[in-house]
């Protein structure tokens, strides 16, 4: 019987593994390394330089959450750009909501997206068949930069890490580019790293850091996934004008009437909600 | 360099593994093997029959959540009964409330307690210097059918997963001595299990439904911790008439200015806020 493991480091001495029923492909592309596989437990996954992206069992929990608050803060979200996401999820659930004219998904990586097509359609379903989305392969750093004053509603960067092609989409000057393409009442949600290991925490800061002096308001939220290092991940919530506490709209936000597997407005402020060692990391410095 | 792994399955193809500079003991009890290990990221840790229990780097996580939420509802403790917990770390928080009168602290293998007062000083510390704590060395389901009605203000069940010695603390004659021996106003809180791997899911939709039939008030609330299955984890709160959300008094509880590194008030009633999936694993059966 075939033995495969997967690993990923969660620290130089912290290692987290899942058994692989079938290596399904890998591919080397101009950005980064991409590699698919299939197992019991999480279903088909991928990872992006050997760093675990989606896995079809836990993705409910990373869509849902970068999604979601922001609609229930602002129901009246029109026009959506979504930075990264080249597996479709984030995507999949923002054409959820009739209510959203345009989505445009700016994505580096054209073969990230083809290969989730291929071997991921639970994730990037809504991709070919939703006309409101708009497919962009190019550098979301770039994007920003010419982009309208204004223009948006919400941007979600749905990122990896700091690290690789990443890189630009945790900078001031991305972020001050987001803030310019935002409208009045525009929301910008990211990827935010974790707080537990020391070299996601760094991150965490500084990207924290960097969207308090932007964005006039900006809070962070988090969530269980037990894929990501530590299982504990959060997302920045940054905005010009609405806050995620006192302008959430429950009732509002039920009127949709969406399914959803992990967010409910129960949890929507809870998650706002964090552990005081995390608290003092956000705000120290 | 000695290449030296601790792991732990989490599921047949998942697993958590830490890297050890020193495998400290090793010893058969007449219940369990227990295991002392020390590591970079995660400091001295134990196991009991090779699962993970404590971890001096993220031990508060779990100490501060089984303790303070009670005494947030009611800021009356003053008898406490905590069954299992025999590193300490329990009854170390317990301890720092001043007008708690007695802890009795029941634990079925002494060899637990002596290795962590000798290996553990940062969880044991307060069993031997603090005078109100009563260490039984016992086994718990005996001990609360053997006390008195209406005794205790709180029991912390403390316990290990529901296979080996632990077993006894997850039936329903468990819960029901538990009943019997609290208070008009007391509040039994218990080591809940996880929602997100199959085995532990299980357990804890088994787990809940027993409170629930004996208790009037049943809630379950989570928290991070990354060295337990999928991070996520799950207290059970069960209460005669006191509500942990309804009767929650976080100005009293902050006259007790105790400091703490994962609790806090802001965060009390949002550990009880929790996913779609979870709440409808613990409501369906």
């Amino acid at each position: 019987m075939l033995d495969l493991w997967y690993s990923e480091y969660h620290a130089d001495d912290v290692r987290f593994s899942i058994k692989v029923d079938e290596h399904i492909l890998t591919e080397q592309t101009k950005f980064q390394r991409i590699d698919f596989f299939k197992s019991e437990t999480f279903g088909t996954f991928f990872t992006l330089d050997g760093l675990m992206m989606v896995t079809q069992k836990d993705e409910f929990a990373y869509h849902d959450m970068i999604c979601h608050p922001a609609f229930a803060t602002n129901p009246n979200i029109k026009n959506v750009l979504i930075i990264g996401g080249g597996d479709g999820g984030t995507a999949r659930e923002v054409a959820r909501y009739s209510t959203v004219e345009k989505i445009d998904m700016v994505e580096i990586d054209e073969r990230v997206v083809r290969l989730c097509q291929e071997h991921l359609p639970q994730t990037s379903c809504a991709l070919e068949k939703d006309k409101r989305i708009n497919l962009f392969f190019e550098d979301g750093l770039a994007f920003v930069n010419n982009a309208a004053a204004g223009y948006y509603d919400l941007i979600l960067v749905d990122s990896t890490d700091p690290i690789g092609p990443g890189e630009g989409l945790f900078t001031n000057e991305f972020y001050k580019n987001c803030y310019r393409v935002l409208g009045p009442e525009g929301i910008l949600v990211n990827q935010h790293e974790s707080p537990y290991y020391k070299t996601y925490a760094k991150e965490m800061k500084r990207s924290h850091q960097k969207l308090k002096t932007t964005f006039p308001i900006a809070r962070v939220y988090e969530f269980h996934i037990p894929t990501y290092p530590s299982g504990h991940w959060l997302f920045g919530f940054a905005s010009k004008s609405l806050d995620p506490i006192n302008n959430f709209k429950p009732e509002e936000w039920s009127k949709f009437n969406l399914k959803t597997k992990y967010y409910n407005t129960g949890l929507h402020k809870a998650s706002f909600a964090l552990p005081t060692y995390v608290k003092e990391l956000l705000e120290n410095e």
